[in-house]
């Protein structure tokens, strides 16, 4: 399944505005961002790896374009968007341990921890450095106030949600709603913000704000469900993981809290004490993923995204889009509710 | 030596402005920032232990005021400074490996790397949201954005600089010229930009601003030579640290980079044997130290820091400031110069 064509044309216009940002500045430092961004290969020379999906930034273009808001003018917001996600990603890689991400070695693994970590501050300080770009577009001081406010605010808020989402690790037991709560934070927050930063520069009275953002809440949440089955039962030519991933390094993702929730006597302790153990080999994997099929995990799972992907959608239905941009917005629900990547 | 009056009397209103700002976000990651500022015990009980200097957050209200300015409204500015500051001491203390920083363990000896990864972030996007303050105390939008981008601005230089300091680690040889450029970056970047802000709150029309920036670069570079001294020189029972700590971790400070430039044959040789190593013992110290006795890099290290604070000195006689101000300055540029800690 492709990326839509809309979200690929958005994804190579927001490349070009980093690109732009990152050459106004000389230091070093800087090749890092480019290569894990995939504009650079380790050894300094240009490349062009595809670098993700570029959702939240495609979405914030994509809302601008729906509000019939000038998509040139959103580009520094986008970019900053990208920004954001991507210093959580540096990070996170590091704080996971993970040495490959869009199958390549992470920034950690080629520079060091010590220097992913400045190539991750650079990043997070490059999304406002990004957005100031606005006032020179002819945005108002007050929106681009507004949209730094609310870039900063996200970022907690993601930074709350890494917080929790690390927290768990070490706890023996999460409940499904404690999860989700996580997930609103560490994943929603950013997709919700890239959803409002595209809205917020047509619409500076922000009468259409709110729907608009509880869409990109739902979706968010609906993503990283879907990130969630991908882990476990996703195919690995696909997403480059062995099938039961996630349960090998013992994430405790939605699938695993809610057949927590949901499971009782041996299969409860088995969860238990795979859980909360140090290691779960290949045998385990097999009793957990045999766990997860007792409790109807993976079906509810899917449930959960397609009630979640509704909810986004009747929102939309209350956002004042035409019906073509409705039709962009089921595509993309479609393509993320669907997507094996 | 005791700090100077006026400089505890700001340290207290910033860490005021600091708790007040924290007391806003209910998240459990906050406790990490309060347990490094000295506000939390790492049990999470309420505590005040003495939390450094606080030499930029000072500079920035004393220049505020000598500017005939409002030092209530600075405050958020002086905050946010501070804050950047100390998100980066989280993350030096993680890259270099540090246990320990004014006489606690350091924020990742406590709650992990990972988590510590997350504080040091969750710390710079803090010293925006404290910014934003400013609004609401009367600063126009104009000089609120500028003060903005001179924090975005500054951050990263002092990443650059932080990403130079841990690639000279891994390089056998630094020259001076090298170093001092590093230092720019790392440390007078922000010394400068506190000065900056305290001016920019009170002269809108930026006519101050030149001579005030250069005390501040000027004082920035004799600030971390006097560290280098100390961190060679210093006496445990006020440092914390034994004599020599800085040539047992190997750190290219200036004192060694000068010795370097500045030695011949044999001397020259063993510094790179020792600094080009994994480790260096007692009696490498011993030898180090020899060396840069030979050098005399001591005493030429001492002739810089006058020479800068005397270059300091000479700017603020050349910015709009009450001769009682410029007791004031001379007063602090003494303690910096003369500092034991």
């Amino acid at each position: 399944m492709m990326l839509p064509t809309l979200m690929q044309c958005y994804r190579d216009q927001v490349d070009e505005e980093i690109v732009r940002l990152l050459d106004s500045h000389a230091s070093p430092l800087y090749n890092m961002l480019r290569y894990h961004l995939g504009y650079m290969d380790a050894d300094g020379r240009p490349a062009s790896h595809p670098n993700g999906k570029a959702l939240r930034s495609s979405l914030c273009l994509m809302v601008c374009e729906a509000l019939r808001g000038d998509v040139q003018q959103a580009l520094p917001a986008a970019a900053a968007i990208e920004l954001v996600h991507n210093f959580s990603l540096i990070h996170d890689d590091i704080q996971d341990g993970d040495r490959e991400r869009r199958h390549r070695p992470t920034v950690w693994v080629v520079y060091g921890k010590a220097q992913a970590i400045n190539a991750g501050m650079a990043m997070r300080v490059l999304a406002n450095v990004s957005l100031m770009r606005l006032q020179r577009l002819g945005v108002s001081t007050k929106t681009l106030l507004q949209a730094l406010s609310l870039l900063d605010q996200t970022s907690l808020r993601l930074i709350e949600g890494q917080h929790l989402d690390i927290d768990f690790e070490r706890r023996q037991a999460v409940s499904s709603a404690e999860y989700l709560h996580m997930v609103k934070l560490k994943t929603a927050a950013l997709i919700a913000c890239a959803v409002e930063m595209g809205a917020m520069l047509v619409d500076e009275d922000r009468d259409c704000i709110q729907p608009l953002v509880n869409f990109g809440t739902n979706l968010g949440i609906a993503f990283q469900l879907r990130d969630d089955a991908l882990g476990i039962w996703g195919k690995q030519a696909v997403t480059g993981k062995p099938v039961g991933s996630d349960i090998l390094h013992r994430k405790k993702t939605y699938p695993v809290v809610y057949a927590w929730d949901n499971s009782g006597g041996r299969d409860q302790q088995d969860l238990m004490r795979f859980y909360g153990s140090d290691s779960i080999d290949q045998a385990g994997v097999r009793r957990v993923l045999e766990i997860l099929e007792n409790t109807r995990a993976r079906s509810h799972c899917q449930e959960r995204i397609q009630e979640y992907c509704q909810a986004a959608m009747l929102e939309i239905g209350q956002a004042p889009v035409s019906s073509a941009s409705r039709t962009s917005f089921q595509e993309l629900v479609d393509f993320l509710n669907q997507r094996e990547f």
